[in-house]
């Protein structure tokens, strides 16, 4: 995605630990428009698998996932992240961890949201070292889903997330992708 | 707006305490149709308001809020919620307190995303106690910032929020107002 790209070489910025910040228009401020073209690209990417549902976890994961939701005409669930929670019935939960912020979370989804007919495309910010995309399928997976696929904002090809999802067979759709941010600098794949 | 006190009828679940759920449309599970929908509503409501930015916190405002961004074609933000934070003088910061929860959140808006040129249009899912609305005023004003007007997806109007914000002289348009939710009954103003 072309517009996707300008926004990461203009405005990202490279922290250390292979950290890229896009708090202008992504994970704090955000660009409603790129959102949307965003949502128009996954929807065309995904417009023959058969999605029911879509999937993304709070926050940074809402704006891109309710746009693509518009464009597929199919709900979208945004999975609830807790420290720790009493265990629920009527809540599907899995356990993610976060290198980034080095710590552990619980996810939930709502079991009345997700049944055996659905097809579940996650949406997510970031690809980095894949937690967060394993743990939204493994929810679907525990209701009974199938996953459709994958869908990526920005992938940080250099980790292993991407590796991690193919192997189990899922199908990774990635709008940039980045080969390195060595030197501060953002090289796309 | 007739299709959200539709959704809320047919949708909406009165629990214990004066509390609504939606979590078929709204703070889990996402119509993106309605939010749309609801983007257009605001947008027209602030068309002539001069505002320059969209603020929400997380999670269930940014559906809507970046739906009202999308209509504006001016950037939202999302202000981070925490339990507690380490000072940062990058940061404005709010205290929240949460009658639902019955808990206290630090909120926080990076500085770099508000001056005092912006015209800030609130955004949030619910409008109860005035508590979250009244922190997010706070740090338009802290960054010397215009409050243009509050948009509230569901006012509970026997609660005194409502009041709150009217008294401190800001605009307030709920899309949908509950007058009461007496016998597990939804009754709109």
């Amino acid at each position: 995605m072309e517009l996707l790209h300008q926004k990461i070489k203009q405005e990202g910025v490279v922290l250390e630990g292979g950290v890229l910040k896009v708090d202008t228009f992504l994970n704090h401020q955000v660009d409603a428009r790129l959102m949307f073209e965003i949502g128009q690209t996954f929807g065309e990417l995904f417009a023959e698998s058969g999605v029911t549902k879509i999937m993304t976890i709070e926050s940074s994961g809402i704006a891109p996932a309710v746009m693509t939701s518009l464009q597929l005409q199919v709900p979208m669930i945004f999975a609830r992240k807790r420290k720790s929670l009493t265990l629920r019935e009527d809540l599907y939960t899995e356990r993610i961890y976060s290198y980034t912020k080095q710590e552990e979370s619980e996810v939930t989804v709502s079991r009345k949201f997700l049944t055996p007919a659905d097809r579940v495309l996650i949406i997510d910010d970031f690809l980095a070292n894949g937690e967060a995309a394993l743990g939204m399928a493994r929810i679907a997976l525990q209701a009974g889903a199938e996953v459709a696929g994958i869908g990526i904002v920005i992938e940080k090809s250099f980790q292993p997330g991407r590796g991690k999802l193919l192997e189990q067979g899922f199908r990774v759709e990635s709008l940039a992708r980045i080969a390195s941010l060595e030197d501060g600098e953002v090289t796309f794949v």
